[in-house]
């Protein structure tokens, strides 16, 4: 079950979402890095659930396990008696759609699920089923193509030897395939480039030190962790070659909403005049979004800088600020790094 | 045993290190903000434990722990029989100053001790008991009135209701008195400004969620923890007014030495046209060194970076670049607040 780009590379690139014999195998990331375990379940209901607690996550990833997890939806009606199943199925579907509200992949796959569903009708659940199957891994192929063009893209701008700075976890683990930022790495890689990657590991939720790290070692990658606050002084000491990062979303004018912490680094490349790149597949520009305000961006709970990983670090009572995302204006932004192509940022 | 300040600002600013009838009493800044709890002893080695186990951190807070305890070591060979106490007290002050070799206030603390042992000789043991004591409080007494002079210093670039951004802790617990950049804080305070301060945690260590949050929050400062990746949206969006840092050491030419993560902090308030304060008494200027290179910084173990939290939380055998500082050079600093004045930094 390794993809193409994969089998090019012969890289141990782990799959975070598999779908084989009517049955939904996740990579259970809230253990990671301490152990390897696999959900594997054929209820919808348990999908969510991965999905609600972060088990699976990454939009494009949840996107997947939610198209998927309509197909699981269908299979357990197909078994019983219900008179409507239809009816059962699109609130089901609803109910999917609903798990993250804010990662956009997921109500779009479960839009075309819907629509599959409503083009159907009642007669032949068989043939519903197989079609939901097929939406579904059409949805993980052209994620994973859109990895690989992306990889491709990104890689001309590797050069031997480069030194990569990046943040959070953009690779096969919130993907369908081998990532977007990630996927610029291991495709350099592939190529014998040998890239090596500083990881900043991401607070509050640490997805650089407890999944990009263990990814890219995984596929044999050199990788090494620093603390968020390291960064400036490693891009000051001229060890890094290129910041590439990912995107939740990016507006008409390439204003880009990344993990806290972005904005922070395409300052530093600035000041340093590294490049800054933003890994990200066409889907994530948002022609309904002019611009992107700082006052859009959600807060995480307190408790997750409070409380670190098991022990309270902070007094009782600490207020706390801690935004999801930060947004990098296009004035920093060397290029976009797309699935069509790269495309100019506005720095100067 | 408050301080002058303390009483004048009425503010329940704790003590670090207090000297009590031949006893040195230390808040335990290990189990902090959990417990607080106190080390009382009137054992030299105790104390060394405290230092070498950052039980008492700070460089100042170190060097007067290390004072009294040559005191201490000396009242415990005034009770033995031992023929040759100044060698032996000699030994043991040796012991002392290196329990901490990065701090430089701890070997400069106890060389004054072991010039007044040389000086006094074998004879009267009880007077050089009080010389050494009196010594001990000479430090503590001059750290405090630094302290109380950069606090009034800064307090005047403080407006009010200003927000203000620090790093670390360079407060109470890390010095004899009301601290340094927390200092210039507590004295704004105490003035009615009401400053609101954003703490950043400060990994590796989470010093800024440990105890400046604690101990700012025990005088009634208002304060927010942020993780140390949010100061960039924090400082584009204009909310913050000043930062303040403290310092390790300060270069002949400017170059400033601080906790990892003081430099983006910098580039940050340079970016967005925030002024970017260091205070530090006149001690930390060090007129031997020109300047400072990012080669001379130590680094610290990988295990607070993949461990941070009671959980391991990077994969085994994960590379790690975690260095305890990084250096500010001049042209980014608008001023240097000390106990003598405020110096101008190069910052155009």
């Amino acid at each position: 079950m390794t993809t193409k780009i994969q089998e090019t590379l012969n890289l141990q690139i782990p799959r975070s979402v598999i779908y084989e014999h009517g049955a939904l195998r996740m990579i259970d990331q809230t253990v990671l890095p301490g152990q390897l375990t696999y959900i594997q379940t054929s209820d919808y209901r348990e999908v969510i659930d991965a999905i609600k607690r972060l088990a699976v996550r990454g939009a494009p990833a949840i996107g997947i396990a939610g198209a998927y997890a309509v197909a699981l939806a269908a299979r357990e009606l197909e078994r019983t008696n219900e008179v409507s199943r239809i009816d059962a199925l699109l609130r089901m579907a609803n109910e999917i759609g609903n798990a993250r509200p804010t990662a956009v992949n997921l109500p779009a796959a479960v839009a075309e699920q819907v629509e599959i569903i409503c083009n159907h009708g009642e007669s032949d659940f068989t043939t519903l089923i197989e079609r939901l199957e097929e939406q579904a891994h059409k949805i993980a192929e052209s994620d994973q193509r859109m990895c690989q063009s992306i990889g491709e893209n990104g890689a001309d701008l590797i050069k031997p030897n480069a030194k990569i700075l990046t943040i959070c976890n953009t690779g096969a683990l919130a993907t369908g395939g081998i990532g977007t930022a990630l996927g610029v790495i291991y495709t350099a890689h592939g190529q014998g480039k040998a890239p090596k990657v500083f990881s900043c590991e991401t607070r509050p939720l640490l997805q650089g030190s407890r999944l990009t790290v263990w990814e890219l070692q995984q596929a044999g990658v050199d990788v090494t962790l620093i603390v968020d606050s390291a960064a400036g002084m490693l891009v000051k000491s001229g060890e890094i070659d290129i910041v590439i990062t990912g995107a939740d979303r990016i507006a008409r004018n390439g204003d880009t909403a990344n993990k806290i912490g972005t904005y922070t680094l395409a300052v530093l490349a600035h000041a340093h005049n590294v490049p800054f790149y933003i890994a990200a597949p066409e889907s994530t520009f948002d022609p309904e979004t002019e611009s992107l305000d700082d006052s859009m961006i959600e807060q995480r709970k307190a408790e997750e800088v409070t409380h670190g990983f098991g022990n309270r670090t902070a007094p009782h009572n600490t207020k706390v600020f801690s935004p999801a995302f930060d947004i990098t204006p296009k004035s920093l932004i060397t290029g976009y790094i797309t699935d069509t192509g790269i495309k100019s940022g506005g720095r100067k």
